[in-house]
């Protein structure tokens, strides 16, 4: 531990207010009231229905129970679409208080929807709940059977997680984003912090627009942490006020923020204004060097989706660098907008135009290929960048393809250059 | 027989000229020298090559070859990915003169590019490559060995079609499509005109724009025809000088009309004037009746796609009806553009961006669920409404699903009633 004082962390004081009690230190065990529930169409319904069935009970508040269908959607074939409509008649069936078919990702869609809110103990049914962390919540990915049991009691324990502080001082150089944060770190910090919190602070993360914070939030799955957090403000609060569901108790919400005398596993401190693209190598986060140093890596494909990297802003990335240029010859760039109101957005934008214009193919929005479904997927040999957060092997098709990460300003000027490139020279300021 | 004369039909006169042959008669066995040869990802190179490399050629003329990606793209698996590369590697080994990739359907792209031509004998490996017939070309569908056949040899043996000659009188009301006169006909005719060529005449016909003229010629298949013919003419020449192909002989294509006293198998007549919005029941195409006669049939699916309904002018359609609408709850609506330049279309002219506000979930550029691939397939008893030419029983999914066909303008007015619906109330005029 760093420090022993009596302070608090943000994730130990939303823990006890969870618990219900006055305060939690990291490692106490305690059990917490979850504020919402959600899981998709592969972890939920049909892993809830049986166990509930079993157990005879409803959900224990449906209220608080959010359910996306956003991994097999639209079906490729007569069992996913059997799954897709097993999971509306579970949410028909019992009542589910947030139900969204087919129109995203979830981790993007319950934000876009007003319903993560600052201070909340949220369980998720999929890896990369954390991204609701950027809130100010506790956001943490359960199995299909530990949430089936969150669904029926709305209750879980856990020990209270030490929290990993990384700040960020400085400013991103053009062409530089949350994402090329979070691939360093990866590097950096590898990839077991079981059992921690990571929170992300400092002068660059207060500046940063929500899309973003959710990349670092997002992406404290790939650091293996139990979640990551950002501490709620007035960015925080303009977000959910835009989407209809302001912040009452502002001042509530900032309480929240860590103590200045709180006790972390450890403080890292680094500055964004040196932090250059970065590109991870086949087949982990955790590859990772600066895109400039890459030689000749011939891609095939180029793919910008999944929930860090198909918000509007990564669109806008793409777009930025793809408007007035084409797709090089032999590359093929598919984008799924990680949401519908994405993808109208892109359209009114004129951002999809600029897309389809360098030769894109527009994909329904969903978890698709970096969940291994739905369309994108790669053949033995092939080479892919990507905009999503994971590269393991064959996660994105065959064992025997490779899959590098990187912005979607990396994505975007690979698939114009037909190779990894350094992205900055390929800012137009256009988008 | 009708008639006994000396006058040629169109496809008579096409024939003739591709067998270097002074002149055909219906019935005679003549060897056709071949102008265009196509195939897609699921039919073409994957057969051909064992076939080539048996015998030890290549292409008889690469230039004359055409492969379009339209079926497994974007791969949804390892082994459709694995096909995909097969195809690329068959275009780039055997030098093929014209290669599409992921850029949309075959029968919307060799059009796109100028590569269909008046007087052309075409063969393709789709069963709906009659769509060709719309710029007065003769295109019939071959099984993948005939066609790798014939990619080696560019000659095919034939027996010259007699042909069944509609014509159309009146114009349509507003609401009333070529869609709806094949689906009309598909009842009316029967779907057993196997080794008959369909020609589409009248004032109505000359009246239409390619894009329709496309529908009549493409569901040439469903009526079990050869192919469908519509004699070229200024239309034809504008379409092909607007995408950099003029046609240069343009006495010569208007030579290639039906003489007034050729003889056909049979002549029908009907008015389109009085025309209502056709719908096709389970499990058939020729199961059609008019849509008000349809009573509470809810849909849980409506998808527009395929080669004969997902052209700029079909999505122009849906946009029409569904500006300032939304899709009913618990109703998807997939919207497949047929092509890459559609799509790019569709976000410049703000269709898609109408769509998508309506609730439409867009999907890649390709043969889709219409095919039974990709993305939108059905489960056991879900209906669905689907601009496509096919509703045979387990086509689009699950054999215990429902499909029933109809307009672009039918399948956005029951996405947005939530069930089958006469379209004409819903039109606005708007797109």
């Amino acid at each position: 531990m760093v420090g022993q004082s009596g302070g608090r962390t943000l994730v130990e004081k939303v823990i006890a207010k969870a618990a219900g009690l006055p305060s939690v230190r990291a490692g106490d065990l305690v059990t917490a009231k979850v504020d919402l529930a959600f899981a998709h169409d592969s972890s939920g319904p049909r892993r809830w229905r049986p166990l509930l069935e079993e157990l005879g009970v409803g959900l224990w508040d449906p209220s608080k129970v959010a359910i996306v269908s956003d991994h097999y959607v639209p079906a490729v074939d007569a069992e996913s679409a059997a799954i897709l409509k097993s999971t509306r008649d579970f949410a028909r069936d019992y009542g589910v208080g947030a139900f969204f078919d087919m129109v995203g990702i979830c981790h993007l869609v319950l934000p876009e929807h007003g319903l993560i809110r600052p201070g909340a103990f949220i369980a998720g049914g999929d890896s990369h709940t954390p991204t609701a962390g950027a809130f100010g919540a506790y956001a943490a990915g359960y199995g299909a059977t530990d949430m089936a049991a969150i669904a029926a009691t709305g209750e879980t324990w856990l020990a209270v997680p030490e929290t990993i502080r990384v700040e960020w001082t400085g400013s991103f150089a053009p062409g530089v984003t949350a994402k090329d944060v979070m691939l360093f770190l990866c590097r950096e910090l590898g990839m077991d912090n079981a059992f921690k919190a990571v929170e992300f602070a400092g002068p660059l993360v207060e500046a940063m627009p929500m899309a973003e914070r959710m990349v670092l939030a997002n992406m404290a799955a790939e650091l293996g942490a139990e979640t990551g957090v950002v501490a709620p403000d007035a960015v925080t609060f303009a977000y959910l006020a835009a989407r209809g569901a302001p912040v009452t108790d502002e001042a509530g919400a900032l309480a929240l923020h860590s103590d200045g005398d709180a006790s972390y596993a450890a403080v890292h401190r680094f500055d964004a204004s040196v932090l250059a693209p970065q590109i991870a190598s086949p087949h982990s986060p955790a590859n990772t060097r600066d895109a400039a140093e890459f030689g000749e890596v011939r891609i095939d494909q180029a793919y910008i989706g999944a929930c860090v990297g198909a918000k509007i802003e990564d669109l806008r990335m793409a777009a930025d660098v793809l408007k007035g240029r084409r797709v090089a010859p032999g590359v093929r760039l598919l984008v799924a907008p990680g949401s519908a109101r994405t993808a109208e957005l892109a359209a009114r934008e004129g951002v999809m135009e600029t897309l389809l214009a360098a030769g894109a193919v527009l994909m329904p929005s969903g978890c698709g290929a970096c969940a291994g479904m739905g369309a994108g997927i790669l053949a033995e040999g092939e080479t892919c960048i990507s905009s999503t957060n994971r590269n393991f092997q064959g996660r994105m098709g065959h064992a025997g393809a490779n899959v590098y990460l990187g912005s979607p300003y990396a994505v975007a000027a690979a698939a114009t250059a037909g190779r990894i490139v350094d992205p900055r020279p390929y800012l137009t300021g256009a988008a």
